[in-house]
C-alpha cells in the first residue's frame, strides 16, 4: 500500500484523486494547497502528484527532489521555461509529466501520429476541444498533447505550426499549420476533436471524457508505475503500455 | 425573366451564384470583379447581387442608388460603419444584408433565438464553425448572424458580450458572453454548431452545407423577391417566410 | 417536507433518485424492487416514481389509486397498452409519464417540433441515440418522445411513420418517414440527435447527459410539482413551464 | 491513355467516374447499365470498373475473365456467395473489390483496426453511417469495410460478432459484439463513424465524403494500378501505399 500526496488538494482534480486513491487501495498521505507544507508532504508520501497551477512548480519539483521521492504532474498551462525545470529535476527523481493521463486520450495522441505521419501536407489539422466554465487556460493540456502528437507524425515542431486563436482578418490558411480552438461552458470534464480536412473528405479523430474519474485513476495508475524508477523523465504511453 | 448583376464573379460564390441563376431561370446581367465598372453593371441589372469584399461596399451602394435597384448583399467580415452605409442605402432603395441565405441556416438561427429566449444564462452559448482553407475573415458571417439570434433570444447586445479568439490565461468563462471558434481546412463549405452548456448537460444545434449550392439558390431567391420591393433593409427570414 | 417513495430503487435510476430526493430537501419514504410491496409502499408515500419494468406498471397504477397518490412514470420501453392502462389511472389520480425528466431534452422536443412544423417534406427526419451497454430496450424512451415531438411538428402519427432498425436490403428511403437508430456501449448516460436532412444541406439537434443526476434532478422537480394536482394526465412541459 | 470500361454507367457514381476518368486523362471506352453488352464493353477496355448492383456480379466477372481484362469492383450489397464468385475469379484475373475507394476511408480503417487492435474488450465497438436518401441497402459496404477493419484489429470474424438493426427488447449488449447502424436522408455522400466506448470515455473515428468525387476519383487510381498486375485478388490499401 502505497502512500501518496496530492498537492492540490482542493480542486475538482484534487477531490477526484482522493478517491481514486482509495479506490485503487491506496493511502492518501495528505493533501495541500497554496499554503501547504510540500517538503512535509513529500517527506510522508512515496510520491506526490501535482494537479495545482504552474506557479507552485518549482518548489513542488525542490521538495520532491529533497525528499528523494517521485512526481506525477498533471498542471497545465505550462510554459518552456517548466518544462527546463522538470528535465532538471529528472536528473534526480523521476518525473512523468503529462498532459492527460486516461487510456483514451493517449491511444487517441497515438492514432492522430499515425494518421499525420501517413497523410500529406494538403490534409489540414485542426484541433478543437471543450471544458467546462471553470477552466483558466486555452487551449487544455491535452489539446497540446494532441497537437505534439500530430506535429510529431508530421516530424515537424508544434511552437512554431501552431495557429491559435484565430479571429479577425486572418488571410488563408498557412498549409501545414496546426490551429487550435477552445469552447468553455457548463460542466464538461473534457471533450477534444483533432480535425484531418482534405479537398472533398475529412477525417475526425474525438475523446470524450464523462466525468473527471478517468483522469483520476490513470494519474494514479502513473503515482503507483512511478515508484522504484530510476530518476529520468517518463511519459503516459510508458505506463499504459502503448 | 429577371436581369440579374453580379459584384465578385471571379470568386467562388461568384461562380456557383452564374449557374444558380441560370438554373432559376433567370439572366446574368453581367459580372464584375475588383476594377469592374459597378455603375454600368447597376444601370444594366433588375437587382444586383454583392458576394465581393468590405471594400467595394460604399461603392457598391452607391452604384445601386443611381441606377435605382435593390440590391443583396452577401459579403462577410462587415464592420459596424458598413452596416451604417446599409441603413442609410436602404433609405432610398432596397437593400438586403445577409450573413447567409440558405434555408437551414435561417431555420437554425430560429431555433438558436428560440433556445437562448427560454433557457436562463446558466446555460453557456458557444459557436464553433468551419469553413474552407481560403477564408480569410474569422468568425464567418454565417456565426455572427447565429451571435446575433442567440443575443436576441437573451435581450442582450452581442458587441458587449462576445468573447472571440479565446487564448492563454483566459481565468473562468464569464456568465452571459457568447464565445466563438473558427476552424479552417480543406474545402469544406460550412459547417456551423451552436452549443448550450449547462451543469451535466448540453443541447448542440448545428448547420452542415454539402456545397455552395444552397447559399447560391437562397441567394437568387433573395434576388427574385426583392425586385420592385420599397426602399428599407430587409431580411432572410422575411425572404423565407420563417 | 415530502414523502417520496422509489418503485424500481435498486437500479442506476433508482440510486440517483435517492440522492436528488435527499438533495432536494425532501424525504425517501421507502424504495421497493421486483417483489417489494407496492401498496405498502404507496401508503406512507406522498407521491411514487417508477422507474422500474412495463411489467410493473399495472401494479403500481393500482396502488397509486387505492392510496390516492399522484405517480411520476419514467419507466421506458412501454406499449400502447400500458399508455391505456395510464389514461386509465388519470382519471382517478395525477399521472406524469415522460420519456425524459430533464429540462434539456424537453427543451430539445420543443425544438424538434418547431424545425419539423416549418420545413417541408423534403426534409427527411432521423433520430439516433446512444446508451450504456446495460439499456436492455431500442429505441430509448427520450427518442420515441423527440420521433413524437417531430411527428406532431409535422401533423402525422408517429406509429404509422416510423422507421426502425433499419437493415439489409431496404429499398429507398420513403418520403415523410422518420428513422429511428440506437447506439449500445460504455457508460453513456444518454446521447441524441434528431438530424432533418435535405439537398445539400441539413440540420442536427443535439442533447447530450453527462450522467444521470438530470434525469433524478427533474423527476423529483416533477414529484414535487404534482402533489396536490387534480386527476388528470401531464406532462413534463407543464413541470418546466416550456 | 487507358480505356476504362464503366459497367453502371447511368448511376451517380458513373457520371462521377466519367467524369474522373476524363481528368485523370484517360479514355471512357463505354458505359452500360442493365441491358448492356459487357462482353463487348470488356473486349473494348483495358480495365473495368463496375458500380452496377450484385445480380449482374457473375456476368461481369465472367465477361472481364473472357477478355482477360482485370476490374474493379465497387458494389455495394454483395453477400458471401458473391465474395466466392470474386476469388474464384481472381485465379484468372486481377481484381479488386473494396467497400470504398477513398483514400480517407482507408486511412480511417487503418486507424479503426490499430485501436481496437490495442484496446481491450471493455472497450464497445459501434459503427453508424449516413447516406442519401436513394441508397437501396444498409449498412453501407463502406461500414462493413470498416467493421472488418475492427474485427481484424480484435482478431475475430465479423459476421459471428456483428449486431444490425437493433430495435426492441434487445437485452443489454453482449460484450466483444461490433454493432451497426444506418441513416438515411437528403442528399450525403457518405458519413462514417466508429465509436469504441469505455466506462466514462469514448473515441469516435469519423469519415465525412462531401461529395462522390473523392470515391470516384480513388475508383480510377486503382484502375490505373490494377492495369497490368497478375491474377489475383488486391485491396484497396494496397493502391494507396498505406
Amino acid at each position: 500500500m502505497s502512500r501518496i500526496g496530492i498537492i492540490g488538494s482542493a480542486g475538482r482534480m484534487g477531490k477526484a484523486l482522493a478517491e481514486a486513491i482509495t479506490a485503487a487501495g491506496e493511502t492518501v498521505s495528505g493533501g495541500i494547497d497554496r499554503d501547504g507544507d510540500v517538503a512535509a508532504l513529500a517527506a510522508a508520501s512515496d510520491v506526490l502528484v501535482d494537479f495545482s497551477s504552474p506557479a507552485a512548480l518549482e518548489g513542488n519539483l525542490h521538495a520532491a527532489i529533497v525528499a528523494g521521492v517521485p512526481i506525477v504532474i498533471g498542471t497545465t498551462g505550462l510554459e518552456e521555461r517548466h518544462h527546463w525545470l522538470i528535465d532538471s529535476a529528472a536528473e534526480q527523481i523521476a518525473v512523468l509529466q503529462t498532459g492527460n493521463t486516461s487510456l483514451g486520450v493517449n491511444m487517441l495522441a497515438h492514432l492522430v501520429r499515425e494518421a499525420a505521419s501517413r497523410l500529406g501536407e494538403d490534409w489540414d489539422i485542426e484541433i478543437v476541444e471543450t471544458h467546462h466554465r471553470m477552466k483558466v487556460d486555452a487551449p487544455s493540456g491535452t489539446a497540446l498533447l494532441l497537437g505534439e502528437a500530430a506535429a510529431e507524425g508530421r516530424g515537424i515542431g508544434l511552437s512554431q505550426h501552431a495557429v491559435r486563436g484565430r479571429d479577425g482578418i486572418t488571410g488563408a490558411r498557412e498549409a501545414g499549420t496546426i490551429g487550435f480552438a477552445a469552447l468553455r461552458g457548463g460542466s464538461v470534464a473534457g471533450d477534444h476533436t483533432v480535425h484531418l480536412l482534405a479537398d472533398n473528405e475529412r477525417i475526425s479523430l474525438s475523446h470524450l471524457a464523462e466525468n473527471r474519474g478517468i483522469f483520476a485513476k490513470g494519474a494514479v495508475r502513473a503515482c503507483q508505475w512511478l515508484i522504484g524508477k530510476e530518476p529520468g523523465r517518463y511519459r503516459m504511453p510508458e505506463v499504459l503500455g502503448l
